[in-house]
């Protein structure tokens, strides 16, 4: 039997009624670049039908699209297939071809990946720019790992503090940890899943020089889990020299990354500060007309709410010493200098974002003063 | 290599820590019931990944959790199945018992179902309450129909007007269709399928004394096609005595429904007339201190915006002679009856409502006046 | 004692800091120019503490603004003072001049008007383009009036049906109103008042070829008793040759006006008619591939939500014949017109607008058709 | 001319139609008791009319009613009278008196106060609980403050470090006001002034034992202000034994107070930190199964959103160390306390309140764990 013709526009014509104006809000996910690096969004920690998620792979490339990210990678369990009895394919790689299929028109980076899957201590772990995610597959964790090292693969430990593996929540090295680190084939660790951020876990990341990754690890909807909640996915900033999967790579394995969930930032100093600093423009800088009060206006044009504690020798004539830069928008604070100065040094320290355990960074911008 | 127990609580316990103060809006589809039936809220044409659609089975359950239905059914076709390379699954009663699955510790009535696709002129029909997908399958259409009639399914002609078979989008009825009624093969008819409402499917409806039907056809994501955009997915509301499989075969084979998409309502006038009467209760009648002008609160508990224009002698004091009611919220109108008068009938005609193409119905309330 | 050098800025200044980022949805009502005329928002009955009203003048000039509106009047009863005793100024014109000083940068005109306040039948009327408010004022509506008409002013009829002077909010002419016409000292009469639209009212302006007017008269604040509940206030728009006080008197004596409140439109039909057509602006209207389903997409340009019923032979293919163009914003209809033509004439009737009692304008647009 | 009986009703009646269901999101201030105390909701500093606002005093008792506050008290200007050409009303008392009558049906204190007003040194300064404001008009400051101690009144200065009077912004005492402490006719200092926030005052109110407030200082509307921006009025929160005007007097005296503006709150540590135990309810504490993760929900109470920072030895499971539990809602957070416990002591900082400049307290709860 022959349908395939009658079908092809289907889905598509369909939905072309129900298109009249959108009562959606913006959802795009927003970072600046910063100096000499392009600013990329990522998702590397993603299920399908695949595995045991809940979509086909294609919703998680309109996912993707919607929330404005550069790059995504679905990383199904290799030995968790609790759909297999219906989708028995037995090639590996198959989510990956799909989703590559559906993004052909779209200016969004899929990169090949896969989750290598065991309890405690080895627990789970995602190997992203693999060639064959069906040589993973392996008895032996071990040998799982090796093989990806040697397909040139990023591979990082998720969520170690997950109670389920991690019955305290506070994940210590195991040797085999200590053993993938020092083979070369453990590069990263989750600081952030889903919505859970590890203060260990970044101690992990700090101590052992990983890279610093968060990732939705999403199975259902982005859009249940996230969107209906005012919440945006968490996602691993990479500062790449292009938007390239190449460049990317490179970024990853060198640790230029910030973990993100909504208004909480974390990264390695080098890479957070100079973030921050990219995320605040000064739009004006002016003293209110004789008067030793300087009008500051701060534009965030990053999509997280920023907060901040004044730093500087001087008080704010409005507002708290905390405060808050909103996403998209701007706020004005107006800084008693004590006499008029051509320009001053604003230091705020990044009350949301953290630079180690418990420990945030103290932004500097210098601003001059208009006439 | 046994992973299972390790991962039973995985994508439950995971989700937890996002689920903080939601910012949902309440997204129920609600609708009271009428004189000596239950208003069951149905969506019986959704598919998943087991034909052409996009998620996997248990989404479709849990979308229909959060619009508040009473009953779904996963209508896959049975002859297109574009996943088929990687879902080769035999047994196309599969979606159903996925589902089933899903929904056994909720109040939620899944009914099996399947669609019977074709080009023009047999076109796409649904056939629900099926007892095996499987014999459905047949290289005649004629074959198909028959074996389900003698499954004893209730069996629907779905957009009949849709352009992709019928270029002008005013359908008629072929020697097939006719041949399919005259067998007692073909029991109903979309008139409104996604978001078009089609009034020459209306007139086929009443002509030959088809049940109508309206439904999501989905295919993709209910959010994304209907609530990200402001609507409620369109449904069939069935009138039956319980809510029961059985008593909603009964009122469907029996004609008792009302197709429903937003603000927009179509059935045959018996149905339709009852549930606008039941969508409006009056909270208060009263005459304005020492004036001839009569206060009324209507309330509409219902989850669509209802329209109405005055059909009664009477002029407003307030108001346009078009107004609307907001769904679940309440609208005062001043009526000037010229002498105070204990009771009045109010007449209304819904603008939004359809018992015939281009025929709306007036509802009267009968108002009793309080001192 | 000398304070005023100290608080010449002293509430702009004060103001400042609470200025960030503004959370205010837009409540700029706008309506299009219509050919040959400039289509002014005017809200000519408003009252202040100079009369029954609770603001000083100056409010009632912000609240114009962040209205949009072009023209207002303050209409203070010359006979009824509550606030006398704090506020005994014996010039009547003192409102005005109050507001015109507020005005003085701005592009809103100032209209000097009053309002002539008696029990029935002789009622409460406004009169604009006066000269002199302390003139007005005498022990006989008659010579008010009279002296009115010698000042050159426009005078309207306020709020006929209102109940507390019509107990059956029916109004009919009494001697006194016919007399005033006769006369050439009424020219105009409210249609709607606050939120109430009398069909009354607008039979009385038709058989008299009176000028129909719609007014908030506001007492208290825009923003209690519309903004916060949703609405925009009443106003009249006039289509005026420029957007002077001349051209504005001369439009008024003329008749061209409609009185808009929130989707209600009441006007004459030569002035309903255009004004409805210049709403609606025909963004898009092409043939759906290969069918003969013209899609058409219409652009609202005003404030106001319109909602329109199919007068065509032609059905549609999605959306009931009765729907919504929203206020700013678009709507697509697909019309089935059976063949493909060159052009067709779109006819909508306006449901919520009205040019005689219970009677709605149908529009027409000649769309041309794109290849 | 009599036209009274004619207007009784005029500004309700015509009210009444626009009063269907209200689109306005609640703007009610909310706060708990505390031990011992009612908390009162104060805004003791405000303008009409009478002095140099914008609105009748009767508009100021629907405001704080709107806004659910406790008392209110309208302090004009006695030597600053810009509309007095219109309102030469002699007697200082008269805006209180018609504040007290419109606010005579409700459960709102009106205070009568008064601002006594001149440039810096002594600036302007409110007395409220005053008896006879005609008095406090004199040549002479030290007269005016002198009359005001005689009267009972407690007396508080404006804004000290208001610009036009500190062009600094950095308010120091001077003779004048140390001369009035001294004599016990000063007894307050606003912190918190429009949405200005001056931590040098709060150091002034420290040293000189003056009791903290936060006003409005409102000249225009309420809703321009703040509500449209998504603002709560600045406030004085006082926790007094009874709601009487001698209980708030005795806790002003006493200096039981809090200046409230959005999520700022500042006020003597004896009185902060109770205040914030109490808008924090522990909704929930139980351990997540078979893990050492404690799950405790907090409720809060207030209207203020609450930003939290983690100051226990123990890290959270899922969200950041800095979080905020919104107005009126719930935030979960999960604590690893390494092994189970029938109970833990939750310390977290208020990061948005202080006790000092820079100086914000560490709040403790003592959590019973549930089975």
């Amino acid at each position: 039997m022959k349908f395939h013709f009658l079908f092809i526009a289907l889905v598509s014509t369909l939905a072309v009624s129900a298109q009249d104006h959108s009562h959606k809000s913006s959802r795009a996910i927003t970072f600046p670049d910063v100096s000499g690096y392009k600013t990329l969004k990522t998702d590397l920690h993603q299920h399908t039908v695949f595995s045991d998620g809940n979509v086909w792979p294609t919703i998680r490339v309109m996912e993707a699209l919607r929330d404005n990210l550069d790059v995504i990678s679905l990383t199904e369990h290799l030995e968790y297939q609790p759909h297999k009895e219906d989708i028995p394919h037995p090639d590996r790689n198959r989510s990956y071809h799909l989703a590559l299929q559906e993004a052909k028109d779209h200016d969004l980076l899929i990169i090949h990946g896969s989750e290598i899957t065991r309890q405690a201590p080895m627990g789970h772990n995602n190997a992203v720019f693999i060639q064959d995610a069906n040589k993973l597959l392996n008895e032996k964790a071990e040998t799982s790992f090796a093989e990806a090292k040697d397909q040139g693969a990023f591979i990082f430990w998720n969520h170690p503090a997950w109670y389920a593996q991690s019955p305290q929540g506070t994940p210590i090295l195991s040797d085999f940890q200590k053993e993938r680190i020092k083979k070369g084939e453990l590069h990263g660790i989750e600081v952030i899943n889903t919505g859970d951020y590890a203060e260990e876990s970044l101690a992990l990341a700090l101590e052992n020089n990983l890279t610093i990754m968060g990732t939705s690890d999403i199975h259902g909807l982005i859009d249940w889990d996230y969107i209906e909640k005012g919440h945006d996915r968490p996602i691993t900033l990479v500062f790449a020299k292009e938007k390239t999967a190449e460049s990317l790579k490179e970024a990853l394995f060198t640790g230029r990354t910030v973990a993100v969930f909504n208004s909480l930032l974390v990264g390695k100093k080098e890479n957070l500060v100079p973030l921050l600093h990219a995320c605040i423009e000064v739009e004006k800088a002016q003293y209110i007309n004789k008067t030793s009060i300087l009008e500051v206006t701060l534009k965030n044009v990053s999509s997280s709410d920023l907060v901040f504690e004044n730093q500087m020798p001087y008080t704010f004539y409005s507002s708290s010493p905390v405060f808050t830069v909103p996403a998209g928008g701007t706020k004005t604070i107006n800084i008693k200098t004590l006499d008029k100065k051509d320009g001053i040094t604003l230091k705020l320290k990044a009350l949301g974002a953290y630079v180690a355990p418990k420990q945030q960074p103290t932004i500097e911008w210098a601003l001059k003063v208009e006439d």
